[in-house]
């Protein structure tokens, strides 16, 4: 079929009830692009982007940490165990063409600034508190002029990926 | 839509027509199980299997050193550039339900070394040279008990993943 | 021997005068402790450092992304290619019994994030710019209840270093 | 002081004692050359190695697949958790001018592909069985021309690392 446009949810495994919200609306914009959903393949934020798309019908791919299939939450298409620890955070990222940050705290900034660092179109999602909105609107150091772009939600966030993916 | 059984080819980036035509029918085989083929996501072998894989109407899994997309052959579904180098190997293999072995040099040894480390179903298809037919019928060490399981063709393939897949 | 105290330094391949300045001074700190010096091993903030504790009679331990010896600078002992790109972030890390930040970009703002999520000692140097002033005397997130310690100097890096390692 | 040579002693975590006593030996010798023993820094054959090359007065490196210090043998003077579990196989050997493989399982195995594919020099001591006979004296692939050097004690792996490092 070709490869589609495949966009990285990053956040934390364990999330508040705001933080699942915009991830399972995220997950299922992703899926109605149509692209895929590449994730950490955890809980949290990583499992409720990956249910939100797995039920608007996308294709989700879980980039692990550790060595078993089991360790994937339950709405992955499929499941990738690096077995190299959180220096899967580094693959997670390279796997996209866009990375969208929702909440998140020291393992989702490690992910950010190695998005900067790529060159990765980044988007962070508005109130949903930790690394996200500590960055939204800003630049992570001078490499890149532009800045991380905030979005408010769910309709915000599909307009930008349609902008950004146009000419994919 | 669940995780489907996923199948790893491994094999040389620079391959004989032998290996070449073993490795699009392997991808065809596993395409039809159904199952998703993950490979190395580069040419010879892994370009074969991918394409035969996508011929057959099947999900390629591309699973790259580097850190660029544009590594990847022409016939894949999800392209993951792991940017770990060849420690790639290792995840890889680890994607994998089972590991299907198509001649090769020194970097599919490393993989069929990883994979009967842990403990990988594997599958050498005998008559393609290398490291398939060095180690078809054969074991690694004495950790398992078992044996590389020689295949002779496309059809032994088929009968020998679906047994192992029954109860997927 | 048996092992000494390991300390990273974190900095930019290319790096300000302050930022070198204070980069030697830390290696000469960290040399006469006595410590082994891990870092990057290239340029800017990592080979200011080797050269400071180089310099001071120290062991220098260069972690590099590539896959040849050639890339480190000049001052290290030990060097060690480690052949997985920019996922060495996390293994320069985790060879440290304690982290020193100075300057900083994105590379640097990976290993500050991996250093807190493995619960290292985390040291900034104030005044060097970048991640450093960024995150001196602040909390990563809330799974640490400590904040990354700001150092104004050579004489205060010593002294909190030496604290740090009392049982050792 | 600049760097020495590096050599990598790879070999399983469980080891007969023949293995053990042909490590500690190899540790001895490259010790005395004078090199620094880079190796897993696991039980086994690593340990030996790391024990003969200490007790030699010699530096020894440790990498380790986990993300703890406390993994490591009693005798390595640097520790470096690469925190990136068996990829680190791929580690370890970049970090050698040469590579001596003592027994070995799977594990090494990988280790030893991986020499191969990126050009190490590579000596394998007879008589301690599993992959160091299996190999010694063959090639891995076409892609060199050289064989793995068979070598028949410590007296004769000391000749040949002196020959190899003569230009060093």
């Amino acid at each position: 079929m070709g490869r589609r446009p495949q966009i990285v949810v990053i956040g934390s495994s364990t999330a508040s009830e705001t933080e699942m919200e915009a991830a399972r609306a995220a997950g299922a914009v992703i899926a109605a692009l149509p692209a895929t959903l590449i994730c950490g393949g955890r809980g949290g934020v990583m499992a409720a982007a990956s249910r939100g798309a797995e039920n608007a019908g996308g294709m989700v791919v879980a980039i692990l940490p550790g060595s078993d299939f089991s360790e994937a939450n339950a709405y992955c298409d499929v499941v990738l165990p690096t077995g190299i620890g959180y220096a899967r955070n580094l693959s997670n990222i390279l796997a996209g063409d866009a990375v969208v940050v929702i909440g998140g705290a020291s393992g989702t900034l490690s992910e950010l600034a190695y998005a900067w660092q790529f060159g990765k179109p980044l988007f962070a999602w508005k109130g949903t508190g930790g690394v996200a909105d500590q960055y939204a609107g800003k630049r992570v150091d001078r490499r890149r002029n532009e800045r991380i772009v905030p979005v408010e939600g769910a309709e915000e966030l599909k307009v930008q990926l349609k902008q950004l993916l146009l000419d994919f």
